[in-house]
């Protein structure tokens, strides 16, 4: 089964809301096996809500539309869509009984203009809103369908989960699964060319992405059921697992930290972080994981020089000597992390996320991390590349990924296999 | 001019990204008067491509596609656009010797597929890509326009600020202008309410927003040229401004941090940060902001009580007595932070960020937060009423946006009024 979603508003025309709208739904679908092959935004005109509903129809099994369900005069979706499919509206009584229940709960009568949200079309199948005034509704003419959803997302997707979904089941004609490889220090061309091969594979279909710095393939294969694509999967996936090698940090791991966090719990062992340029990114990604309070207990954001020789330790005479940017000063500032948090590990980074250049005219972009268990202390230059004037933020993201990827390989080298499983993330 | 936005990628279809490029274009476009009337999404597949191309060609006079500009063999927005056009497409030669730059400054050989990017429809205007490899252009045919950008929204978003908006503004017939009004401390419905009267407004519109525990306003009006238009903005943002009062943080000002940074260097004055469930994140928000180092320059994630107790001098008895998360624990940290840094103020942060319960079975959501300048204190108790299982980082944004506002309101008590207009922030 083909879908194509219409998504009715001039507010997304304008880009005064951000669609997530078609995120979401788009997910939801692929997840049933129904193809999303277009989307379509049009505004609250009637002849062009028309046009691209012809359109839709004329190359979709199943058309769904969010949006102009409100009670005001340019929400117009229910009347056109009714017109296509020349159905009249006619007054839906357990709609309107529950949207005056709804105003009654607030303690407020029923505005006169809410009425016209209760008129649906003749012979629909009417989804509840629980969130809210609208209902929607799914029609069938000729093999084609046509369901409405409201555009607030939160009424949106309560009514999916509760109406749309039980419909759409009934035809949904197998699953799609995908699976996530993800890779840092290898960027996207270099590692689509290292499975050149597999891109033209039909089903799995493999297909390279890059994000903040980040490579990564997905992998996705469509069958009857989960365990069908499930296997289909595996062997692809085993098979570019193994050609990029360390390059892998997880497997339907959302992010590095999430891969750092999960690694370190596994091993019963703690993590702290001194920053000057990434300046609390280190710490603030590692926190976002629940649970990471286990594995990271203290992070020192020392932005200034005056405080990386006060909480760290670091040699003023060195800053003076070679600036707070150097190699030197990233190895006091982890034994320093070490050393106040009692941590396992600790990891530094000190560099020039931009704009500017610094005041040896060095560009942005540049940084050193040091990484110490106080044994061993190791270190790694980066050089992003990036010297624009928006480049502070994708070298700071850059640079905290690296000092990620410094503890991960630590993780690794001493402890095994590093690559990290969703199955095991989520419990 | 009318225009429509073509966006080509399979992972838009499949959810696994949320397209950002659609709001950020049509909010450009609509800024330039030029009328977004659809927007399409299809996926890497050419033949379906070129039928959207054929339909957008058809109803409106610029089409501008995003996405697919990549080196894989996936990637063929421009193939299949120059073929709509009738143009073959020739090697530009200094895109390539750009592209190869790119590479060696990172220390690394281009790979041969990345060539692929520097074959450009013959004729077309280049727009160079300062943040990644894929060169963006345009063409015309037969009064008719054409414009590719690459996908990725941080080489896209500059690539239209340096390439493609120099390239629109001479179809542009009149411009529209848009002032955005920041508040904190109010939700949208009270927010809306007190301008209850202004929401009817023709020109300057007035609409409402809220975002991350943020509500604001945006007034747009449309005009000749931009002095007209700001004429007509100047009265109305003046009367919201003024029933708004202190909740107002700024106009134009695109966050809280910046207002922050902004204010501190007016003043002279340092901050430090004290974060326990927060755990990096306003130190990360506020170092967000170039030149963040002269205002911060001290943050102690403080994420476990042992670092509490070692970095900030908070009393465990007090801990073991009342947790970590009450308000007497907040007040040592913040005087901890001031000392340990030697800054003029210090905020901290204690609390629930979710999802669990803490050990008293206290829901997350609720946050204690002090600031303190040596002499006086204040606290702040936060309670977001978000507990479910996606609650953490809503939950630990506004705890940081509470932080942050709190530095602001005291700056403000103190100096004067804490208004922060958008020519002086980028002074």
């Amino acid at each position: 089964m083909t879908c194509e979603l219409v998504f009715v508003g001039t507010e997304l025309l304008l880009g005064d809301i951000l669609n997530t709208n078609a995120q979401y739904l788009s997910r939801q679908l692929a997840a049933l096996g129904i193809s999303v092959l277009h989307q379509s935004v049009v505004g609250d005109n009637p002849e062009r809500l028309r046009q691209v509903l012809e359109t839709a129809l004329s190359r979709a099994d199943l058309v769904m539309t969010t949006g102009g369900l409100g009670p005001t005069k340019d929400d117009l979706t229910k009347e056109v869509c009714a017109a296509c499919f020349q159905k009249k509206l006619v007054l839906h009584d357990e709609s309107l009984r529950r949207m005056k229940a709804y105003f009654a709960v607030k303690g407020v009568e029923m505005p006169k203009t809410n009425e016209k949200q209760a008129w649906m079309p003749e012979g629909a199948v009417i989804f509840a809103n629980d969130n809210g005034t609208a209902p929607g509704c799914a029609m069938e003419k000729d093999g084609k369908r046509l369901m409405m959803l409201p555009g607030p997302p939160r009424e949106m997707r309560a009514m999916f989960q509760s109406g749309a979904l039980p419909y759409l089941r009934r035809f949904s004609d197998g699953v799609i699964v995908s699976t996530e490889i993800r890779t840092f220090g290898i960027g996207e061309s270099a590692m689509a060319q290292t499975v050149s091969d597999l891109l033209d594979h039909e089903n799995p279909t493999v297909a390279p992405y890059a994000k903040s710095g980040e490579a990564m393939l997905r992998v996705t294969a469509k069958a009857q059921n989960e365990a069908e694509a499930r296997a289909l999967l595996k062997p692809v996936v085993g098979e570019i697992v193994s050609r990029l090698g360390d390059k892998v940090y997880g497997v339907d791991v959302p992010n590095l930290e999430t891969a750092v966090v999960k690694r370190l719990r596994q091993l019963g062992l703690t993590l702290a972080a001194a920053e000057s340029c990434t300046a609390g990114l280190i710490a603030k990604r590692l926190t976002d994981i629940p649970g990471a309070s286990d594995v990271f207990g203290c992070g020192v954001v020392s932005y200034r020089n005056e405080i990386k020789q006060k909480l760290l330790g670091v040699d003023p005479q060195l800053i003076a000597r070679e600036t707070a940017v150097c190699e030197a000063v990233a190895v006091q500032m982890a034994a320093g992390a070490l050393s106040q948090s009692g941590a396992d590990l600790a990891v530094s980074v000190t560099g020039l996320a931009g704009p500017g250049k610094d005041e040896r005219g060095r560009e942005p972009g540049l940084a050193y991390l040091a990484l110490t268990d106080g044994s061993r202390t190791e270190t790694r230059t980066v050089h992003t590349g990036q010297t624009g004037p928006d480049c502070r933020d994708y070298n700071r993201t850059v640079f905290a990924s690296h000092a990620l990827d410094m503890v991960r390989r630590y993780l690794s080298g001493r402890f095994g296999a590093v690559i990290t499983f969703s199955k095991d993330c989520d419990a």
